[in-house]
């Protein structure tokens, strides 16, 4: 196709916090599309706390990438060459492009989007993943109901926010717990949380016991940690824990597990980790109820774009340093 | 009544392993029945992991045993003086009589057990709340199916050989963990077990994979510490972790928690605490289904008897040492 990709590959497994030299910086040229294949320019890669377990060797969800792969990576982007019946160019289309600019591949894991809809990061925040793992989570493994309190950790990224605005919608109290003033004023201001916690400088347990008085009914965790235990301790009568991520975590050799799970004994409740592909048959409902509040004002999707493919080891960090809020997504030259 | 009652009473809650200095062993005269009352002598006193926790301040599922106060303990024994309208003098019964030769309480809470239908015994075990806890914990928390695989530690205690002897009834297959070659011997011997490790010996993971080709289903948990981590690393998809204690952590001032819980995204599994206090409305069902299976022989409850009201601080220990197998009753002069 006479055009240049740039890529990422795993270089090597890092122990704690990857850096550069977990990568490989690769040149190389784009092939034409084979039978059944399109070559899509990827305008916009998804950064998410996921790919950290992603390059660790070892059973999970999903496969670990191998080294010297391209590292896995859902985007958007723009078909430019299509050999299949369902696509043509010009179409927008997400999809596991990985850290690259150019994904020639099989079409048929990939989803139209229509960029009349919404901003086309969008796809990959509250209509995408991030979204259904936020719905299925609070709604399917939390099982939140009309009056009770739901607190969420990692409130103001991208699954976090649209956990707490849909408890909201569903009239929960939602309380989330975030770092920093910044993020937590952007909680119970644009995303109308009843109140926040600001774990870098609050003392947890007792913020908890003032902003939950009856107790914490749904926890959505994405964080673990003592952020985890505090909440253990906090649990109402028939509680339930539902275990999205727990991105303290995943830089550790050793993880630090909830010394408060006896709290599960006296307070009959449960803990259950969920993975938001078991879903796939009813994303369009969730895609359809989140699309209806979005056009209705009620959902905001907020997303933190960085420019350039090139930052993708440093922009990486800044999910475990903490330092986005929303959905934060690599913006691409094609973008 | 012209009697002199023995009695245990909390002298101060200790940190780590309670001893002799935990308690104060007091006499004092037994009272006439009050209305409503009776009088039972003890004969056998149940003595149960639980107990530890009774012993910390601070909020759980019942309130603190408060320092001066006879020990909670559940008994097996025989109305001496009864002026209430339900009780005769002669009858037994079982109840909250504490660590004491003779209660003198309200007979509301009392229950009457029938001496021709099993040895009295047997009244704090099977057909008792261990009993109950093993099969709603089982059934209920765990939703153990035919054909699945289930794994009980503290195995060859009151709890878990019931548990496991259910799990075979019900057509699984019944792994247990237990401590030493004798223990080992009797869970695939008299409890009919499929497999046992011994954690004092075996390479647990190791055996876990051995014992458990397809993964671990359901997973009934007494002990928690290492070996509840070892069976998270095991679970199967939609595996079931239910939380009936934690007997490795009741004398530790920091409970260890699982650093494998992320094996419940993994594995889209559950954890779920539960009581079996809960389940009182149930166990007239349990209790009838397990009787029937203890007369076909089919069920085995074995009581671990030691002699002697005085010598309970030591013979409490022996729970927490792994010293006891089967059921662990102290008797009493009255027995």
């Amino acid at each position: 196709m006479n055009l240049t990709n740039h890529q990422f590959r795993l270089a090597a497994r890092p122990a704690g916090m990857p850096d550069r030299s977990s990568w490989d910086y690769v040149e190389e040229p784009v092939p034409d599309p084979g039978d059944g294949e399109v070559v899509v320019e990827v305008m916009y890669v998804s950064l998410d706390p996921a790919m950290r377990g992603w390059m660790n060797e070892g059973r999970s969800y999903v496969p670990p990438v191998g080294i010297g792969e391209v590292m896995r990576a859902i985007g958007v982007g723009r078909v430019i060459a299509a050999r299949h019946p369902k696509f043509e160019e010009g179409e927008h289309v997400t999809g596991l492009f990985g850290v690259q600019e150019y994904a020639a591949m099989n079409a048929d894991g990939l989803t139209k989007v229509d960029p009349e809809l919404a901003p086309l990061p969008v796809f990959l925040n509250t209509l995408g993943l991030p979204g259904m793992t936020a719905y299925f989570g609070l709604f399917d493994v939390g099982r939140a109901q009309a009056g009770e309190t739901v607190v969420v950790s990692g409130a103001a990224g991208a699954v976090g926010a649209t956990a707490g605005q849909l408890a909201k919608l569903s009239g929960c109290r939602a309380v989330g717990i975030a770092g920093g003033p910044e993020k937590c004023r952007l909680l119970t201001g644009e995303f109308g949380f009843d109140a926040a916690i600001d774990y870098k400088a609050d003392d947890v347990p007792a913020a908890l016991r003032e902003h939950c008085p009856d107790r914490v009914d749904v926890y959505f965790d994405n964080v673990g940690g003592d952020i985890l235990d505090a909440v253990l301790a906090r649990l109402a009568r028939g509680a339930r824990v539902a275990i999205c991520g727990a991105v303290s975590q995943y830089n550790r050799s050793v993880m630090q597990g909830p010394s408060n799970y006896m709290s599960l004994l006296v307070n009959r409740a449960s803990m259950q980790g969920f993975v938001v592909f078991d879903y796939a048959d009813r994303y369009g409902e969730a895609a359809g109820e989140m699309g209806r509040w979005m056009a209705e004002g009620k959902l905001k999707s907020r997303e933190d774009v960085v420019e350039g493919l090139d930052t993708f080891p440093e922009t990486l960090l800044r999910l475990f340093k903490g330092e986005n809020t929303g959905k934060l997504v690599l913006k691409t030259t094609a973008a």
